[in-house]
């Protein structure tokens, strides 16, 4: 994987640039300012261009004309037509996946189904590097179930990478349900979930995997690693728009076992019968809610299609290629002013951000996108996070971005902020 | 309120139109097909102009432009925001509304607090005339709860009212929750909140009402009645769009004492500290889950400006003009034909739509769809609901929509559609 042609100079950026592949998708989204570098993709994506055809379609055919109808002309539809889709991005094979509420609630919904299907279970593993929403819902989880699970969060001891032994100790015969973060929200790490969801199997316990992090940047195959459940955003690299929402994966073989807890209308066998009694749909369907938020699930649509376009194999293939790029210039440029790497150095342990870290984290963080043009965004205690998105970031922007970080140290900028944060972005 | 003026005649439904200081919303909603009769504004409404000037501020300057930044501008307040205007609709004080979830899912949150806040109570109270669907949710919640509860459904004799003093004497010492829809979707029933919530509160059982139906319809005053929670759908007489997310409401009084079930992080009282261990957020944001349908969301609040401006008085008088005439027209043309009320005579206890029942009633659903360019929708066995709208409904429509229906009858065009329902809208 080391690039032998490498060389720091700007250069070299526009002849990656010139080489990409992946070049030719960028022009789907929009990109308003071309000046400013974007790397926060893995927490808001950009805009798909052909949301905006999405929408007009929206307001012209369907809300706006045909109304009600267009719930039996492709809306009803939604939350499974996308769901498939999503599915070729995930390695699910039909009728596993399917688009409803947020990945909290899908969190919840699943979490409960899970402990219910090992009642004699009390231990629920995760770790220290899940993202804090999902330790949230675990929590409430618990209390949900009657507090009489334990959470057992096994220990990062460097916040970078976890020690795959360690998590294998705590998952036992008492272990109802293995929930990770399929790449670490903070450094970026990328599991072994094919090892872990075997020996979790192996303990008889349930895994659940939150692929927010990954989907649309890594490659994913959850009926190949045995997974039972999944979670995911569609917000980050799939760029679905702003609280998009989320999807879920039920295995198959699980499917009748299980109930969500929420027994909703769209979940139901006939919900437009009325019928008094409740009674679960058939497949992965019952675990929807509600009646589901069609402007945003269509939109998201779009950014779903543009990468099943690119494919799964070229979007990782481009990623790596920008994180070790970003990670050759930060070892010669910013290393020396007191960065350090956040993020594994090993590709085959990394999602598609970069994450540095630096005692002054914040204040560089805001330097870089108040005087900067530069929109990363800072995680506690120390950091910068550099999300690369194959679909729409170049090799000059990391150069560039690089070099701005390089300012900021050089110019003393970052001593203009205050040391703690102060707003919620 | 019978009208002393009335006549049958198309003209004075143009002089009832000429005289409606309603008449100026109309045009702030897109009428695609003015030839067209829609009369499903109670099971989505129609789209706000203004919805358009929202989507392109979302796409050219929040999503498109300021990306990750809007979330400080405008999104991350956006359900306090918009759950401080609702709460101006439902008689709220400030701090006790936000828009979350689906109506589903938020019934489910509520329910599940209201049982853990009367622990030693056994019995939920609620009627056959509720939605199935929030019937199903509370067989989930009983099952969820450990299944010890009882769902006690109290029977509507003529499906079309409750017996008040049948409802009263189901609650007692044993019911911890009194759960029922406002205005019930069938017949159009509206409740006499007041009294049933003070009854229940006496019996020390608390109550949650489902304001889907008569938010933006009808006068609600949660706060005066006493109501402990609501929940409610804002895709209907609120025109929010296709699934647009609902709201809730926990009374003040109640918020410190209670939790969601589902521990989200924009319930949480720093999300963005990413701190592990979950601490509610202090008032009703506490029952917020996961990020929310940023779209959806942005696009729903011109709906419910465009409530606000009208005023609930004055979209309460209109709606009570459309479905008192409706029902004269009935009288004269449609009861003749075999045609039975199913809605409220006594414009008292009645919400916004008129139900008509017949024998035939989804083949003249069919029929007034497929030939007639009415659009109604069709409640099981015999319901056929004509959904008024105080903000963009005409007399001439009611005058147009009843000549329809009796030619439906009249040339028995009913009788080119099968008797019962294939499809699912």
């Amino acid at each position: 994987m080391p690039d032998m042609n490498f060389s720091e100079d700007y250069e070299y950026a526009k002849l990656l640039d010139a080489d990409d592949e992946m070049g030719i998708f960028r022009g789907q989204y929009v990109i308003a300012d071309s000046q400013e570098l974007y790397m926060d993709g893995n927490s808001l994506g950009r805009m798909p261009r052909r949301s905006l055809e999405c929408l007009q379609r929206i307001v012209e055919k369907e809300w706006g004309h045909q109304l009600i109808r267009s719930w039996g002309q492709g809306w009803y539809d939604a939350p499974q037509r996308v769901g498939e889709k999503i599915a070729g991005l995930i390695g699910a094979a039909p009728g596993q996946v399917i688009v409803c509420d947020s990945t909290s609630v899908n969190l919840y919904k699943l979490v409960m189904a899970a402990l219910a299907l090992r009642p004699d279970r009390m231990k629920i593993v995760s770790d220290t590097m899940n993202f804090p929403s999902d330790l949230y819902i675990l929590q409430g989880c618990i209390t949900s179930a009657g507090a009489c699970h334990k959470l057992h969060l096994v220990p990062s001891l460097d916040g970078v990478t976890l020690d795959l032994a360690e998590l294998f100790g705590a998952i036992d015969e008492d272990t109802a349900l293995v929930t990770l973060s399929h790449v670490a929200y903070k450094s970026g790490f990328l599991y072994d979930a094919a090892s872990i969801t075997a020996w979790a199997e192996q303990k008889g316990a349930l895994v659940l995997w939150d692929l927010s992090h990954s989907v649309g940047a890594v490659p994913i195959e959850l009926d190949r690693w045995g997974a039972h459940m999944a979670v995911g955003c569609t917000y980050k690299y799939l760029n679905g728009g702003p609280g998009a929402p989320a999807f879920l994966y039920v295995n198959k073989g699980l499917q009748t076992k299980t109930l969500s807890p929420v027994w909703g209308w769209f979940g139901e066998r006939a919900p437009f019968y009325f019928e008094p009694i409740y009674q679960p749909a058939e497949g992965v369907q019952r675990f929807m809610s509600g009646t589901p938020p069609i402007l945003s699930l269509l939109v998201m649509e779009q950014g779903v299609d543009l990468a099943l376009e690119a494919g799964i194999e070229r979007v990782r293939k481009k990623s790596l290629g920008l994180t070790n790029y970003f990670i050759s210039l930060f070892d010669i440029r910013l290393h020396p002013l007191g960065f350090t790497l956040g993020t594994p150095r090993d590709p085959a342990i990394r999602g598609s951000h970069v994450s540095l870290r630096h005692p002054s984290g914040y204040q560089v963080t805001r330097a870089l996108i108040e005087e900067m043009r530069v929109i990363p965004d800072f995680r506690e205690p120390d950091n910068i996070r550099f999300g690369l998105s194959a679909m729409y970031t170049t090799y000059s922007e990391v150069w560039d971005t690089v070099e701005r970080i390089y300012q900021v140290i050089n110019e003393e900028r970052f001593l203009n902020y205050p040391a703690t944060r102060l707003s919620i972005t």
